[in-house]
């Protein structure tokens, strides 16, 4: 099978070119750059060197012979490559927001700043968070080339954290959730400026894009249909992201104002914040206990241990999403913290995810790493 | 006038050390540690050498010559050299927790596990939140030997970032205020451990102690006091603390709904997450204008321009607290991001700035260091 | 295929633990902690959760069980296990440097303070550098359980750096080669310690233990054995080590002296120092040719194009030494840099390397990992 | 006095405001940025927020209403306005390379490609080390308005290590002295870059422009220089500068041939390497008391203890240097390693010690932060 990669020079497409190189179903790949064509793929990564020796082609060319592309592109530039792909017939897999928003094109356009030219390409793609839409995409590309579009990294830890308490109506009627996360300096991507400059981003923390940020809709749009899938009742959400001095990872704080089923019954200290009662120990076992269930088969979502704390190392380098789950000291609000590796599952990794699940094989196929702790 | 220090060679104690040094109302210093008593301060601490040459002595011998003296020991231990120093006559500045609870013997000890040996002390005990309690710190001063709880670390960051709200009735009743917090591994102090071991710290982010953390009663105790000032009901308090590679620094997000004169009214859009509002930015202008009219005369607090992000790196190595202003993409929820340097406002800098309103000197005394961004 | 190890919970053995999960060959692990004995492997590395759930055993019951045993122990206790795995037909690597100096009890008793209680031991073993010593290693394992002393992680950096310049005849007679090496955090070990405290590592450079580090004597042996090769006399040596605030990596920097032959004519400048004259490019050329020449069928050691420095994140992960070649201006010292990951070639990568040499397997089996540069 | 700053967004423009703004000789600040004329200096840099509030002007109208005027521009720029203030009767201190080289115009030309156009202020000015230097400094500065080259970030840190070496007669005859260099990244300028994009460069260390950087005929002059002033011979210098990942800070590494006199006589040990021997420590405290001797009287240069070793952060913010002293195991090679802030003491802290010796002030003054370890 050959594995084409067109924007393979962008830190996302870097890491799909070393997971599809250790994948046993990728015969071959082809890659394409738009800043580096003409040259070799190791002259622009030299850790590549003696690995892959790849001369860098035109998107064009790599979608010409290809059975599978993935398009690391920037947003709002990839409907021909699809278009193209369908007419080759070969599955496409979009890591950027083109294809998240299935037909809605007006959230994307009012947050992305550009309509659809294909609107009835977005209708028959599948928004890829396998652990959402797992039968969609296998059943669209058993009918022919599937378009998939590859969650963003923030709604990917998110979304996984959430979903449980989600669809099982652990939410309180009318809450607002809020999503408190920090994200690594690759987020942002290859290209240079100051706010990704070494000295003015180590030994830092801050936040950006408060109240602003385009994977907001993203976000509430899956949590809706996260909780649909136990016909309960969307909360509203609040996103916030935050930019920490480590390469990858992001681990998201995620904040549920409990439904009355769940809440712990207040405990009178007269007024006083006291350490938690043991009663928050039985509802947090109860809580754990469903999170364990709602992931038992799934392959890349971890639930912690009671006690442990999710952490970026832990994942790191991996397809994994780890899930810690906590509980306030008064038991009203469920704390749920994820981490995931925001190169991997919240972009490379889960996009070969994605490809393993169209092309139907194991699902963990090329995805094996270990995290490696440091 | 002579100033002691007694636990000099922890993190807190050296930093104390260091803005001692330069403080143009300190003559002398008089320096005391448990682990090295007899070396000299620069043995421990090699970075002071030719600066600072002084022999760390017992804390009885250091009190017993001092004007002012700071205790930076650990959390329970006190009450004996905060009666020594009333016996002798010197004002005792402690960075611990112990008098930071005032008489509330229950609180401090539910959560430090030791009730009060000396419960008359605490009476007379001002909590040292100088932007909260400049006049009674003064007050007290002038009337004796003072005792003077220094806050915590977290409490400092959440609490001035929260106060304009909490006394000008900007919180909707019966809210429930999130104060997600990101600290510096200095924070966890001097003794060597797994947590902050740098390979299984540095690049990677996690929280820690959730629903547990012993600066919970002492914010929340905060934000009673806080809106009592504006005859305002305090809100319910959720607290969580996460540790990043960094090395100081405390970064304070808090959610703070809204009172419903101060939301902006729901724009309908069909329940989808659009792009924040025009009037969103009215809304904003108009809380921030609260924020800045609030602090418009602290030395020490910063009210950012709106637009910008309260970041670490830009109050690091000062005593600045920077604050900048938010707000949720509904218009419904504050949020109030708060930056300190956890060694300064969050401990040394902050008991200078005691010691100078004990003395009744310039606030700023000691304090002047620009922030170094690098 | 059963592999062992002993001293698991260590750094070295945790990514031992990492390798052997994905090495074709190993069909079961034991593994074994003194520290740590009855509890789950996953409980100490939570990283590794639903990969690696293996109970900690006692040194003897792994051994008892095994085909090959990895020691991760440190210095000086690694004989008896040896012994062992002789007795019972297991092949022994040993990651310490218990095994590292053949039968010179002299110089291993000299900088280890312990002499050899079975000098027998040490007469069969060989040193486990596999690029220097590949067919005495097969050869004795053909004939039946061996005893391999993987190399330490600075000389394996230093010592493949210098290989070929010594084996060629490059060294000027009589001259001393400096490696100037830096090492990342987890060199120091799993053991939290002040020196390894993350606010006191991280950003700050230093050196240690100069002119008295334990892996000096092993460097000078690896120069002699080196120099043999190509019957040429070896240099003396002068290594000093420095810490970075790193996870992963040595980085080498070896000054050596160039025989006249490779030394460019000087080129009068009055004294001055000029940029580097046209002739230093090609004099770099040859060398590097020769380079290149010597290491063209190592799998593991990649000679960077002229131009390009060697650099710890482009082997990060990975089993691979990169080395790059450079002239000083005035082309008279060869300028060699070398990086490796010290916990993989320096430590882990290079025992599994060993394994599949004992083995008789392709050598780059299980060790197939593209470096991923961040 | 009035002080003006040209270039003042710069890394080294924002340090020498920084420090400044606390000297208790300089009334008023004038700022000039050619990129961001009109803007207020805390527009730049926040962190300058409520502390320096400062339009950004031309550079001409700096220099129009200064006393003492600090270039802080690129390379290759300054004659022009040294000229101006020479015109103006301003001190003028460049933090360029523009003045560092006396009236050499040949090496200048031949590593910055431009010869002088106004030679003749080449006559005039002087290499601000002071602590070569002091006289020469302020003899000329008596004289009337002075033009200080302020010398290189390494130069700084390597000359000092060597100087009492060089002096004092204890390197070899014709030897070659090799300063291995640590640099951090602030030292790269606050232009955005892929070499110091974070994910690129965190994490890593790496060699760059080995034996092709611009700061080596710098310090091979100040060889030259130092020997001159103990009439000895300078050796000849290899330089090789590192990056790593730190904000702050050069560590340099000199190995420095020892005279005979100097050496410790060989011990025979048959070959082999081995720890260190008794002769060698007396042999260190030989030349530790010649460093003390040395340096004694210098406010900025620390001579540690001897068995400490210098890092970074122990001098970081601050302008000391710091050398340790060291032999190698054979007592043949003295190893002096300095560290230095490279923005303070190998860049704007210098160019302020150079004002206080212009200005016939204490040449502490303004500079006695003390560093601050984390």
């Amino acid at each position: 099978m050959i594995a084409g990669v067109i924007g393979a020079t962008g830190y996302a497409g870097a890491e799909l070119v070393r997971l599809l190189s250790g994948h046993p179903n990728v015969s071959e790949m082809l890659l394409s750059s738009v800043s580096f064509q003409g040259k070799q793929f190791h002259e622009i990564y030299p850790n590549f060197l003696g690995r892959v020796s790849k001369q860098l082609l035109k998107a064009e060319d790599v979608i010409a012979a290809s059975d599978v592309v993935f398009s690391a592109l920037p947003h709002a530039v990839g409907e021909p490559y699809a278009q193209a792909c369908m007419d080759r017939g070969a599955h496409y897999i979009d890591l950027s927001s083109d294809f998240r928003f299935d037909d809605d094109e007006e959230t994307f356009s009012a947050w992305y700043g550009k309509g659809y030219a294909h609107p009835e390409l977005h209708k028959k793609s599948v928004y890829g968070l396998v652990e959402l839409n797992r039968k969609q995409i296998a059943h669209l590309a058993a009918q022919g080339p599937a378009i998939i579009g590859n969650p963003g990294c923030y709604p990917t830890g998110a979304s996984l954290g959430a979903f449980p308490a989600l669809a099982k109506g652990l939410v309180a009627a009318g809450a607002t959730v809020i999503v408190n996360s920090i994200t690594g300096i690759t987020g942002g991507g290859r290209e240079p400026s100051p706010a990704f400059h070494f000295p003015e981003c180590t030994d830092s923390v801050t936040p950006y894009k408060i109240g602003a940020h385009r994977h907001s809709p993203e976000i509430a749009r899956n949590f809706n249909a996260m909780a649909a899938t136990g016909n309960q009742a969307a909360p509203a959400l609040i996103f916030t992201p935050h930019l920490a001095p480590i390469n990858r990872g992001i681990l998201s704080t995620i904040y549920i104002p409990l439904a009355d089923k769940y809440r712990t019954p207040s405990i009178s200290s007269q007024g006083k914040v006291m350490p938690p009662a043991k009663e928050i120990e039985e509802a947090a076992k109860k809580i754990h206990s469903i999170y364990e269930g709602f992931y038992k088969d799934e392959p890349f979502v971890r639930v912690l241990p009671l006690g442990l704390f999710a952490a970026t190392n832990r994942v790191r380098q991996s397809n994994y999403c780890d899930i810690s789950v906590h509980l306030d000291i008064s038991g009203g609000t469920l704390i749920i913290v994820s981490a995931i590796d925001n190169m991997l599952k919240g972009a490379a990794g889960q996009a070969v995810q994605n490809m393993n699940v169209v092309l139907g094989v194991d699902e963990k196929t090329g995805l094996e790493a270990i995290p490696a702790l440091f």
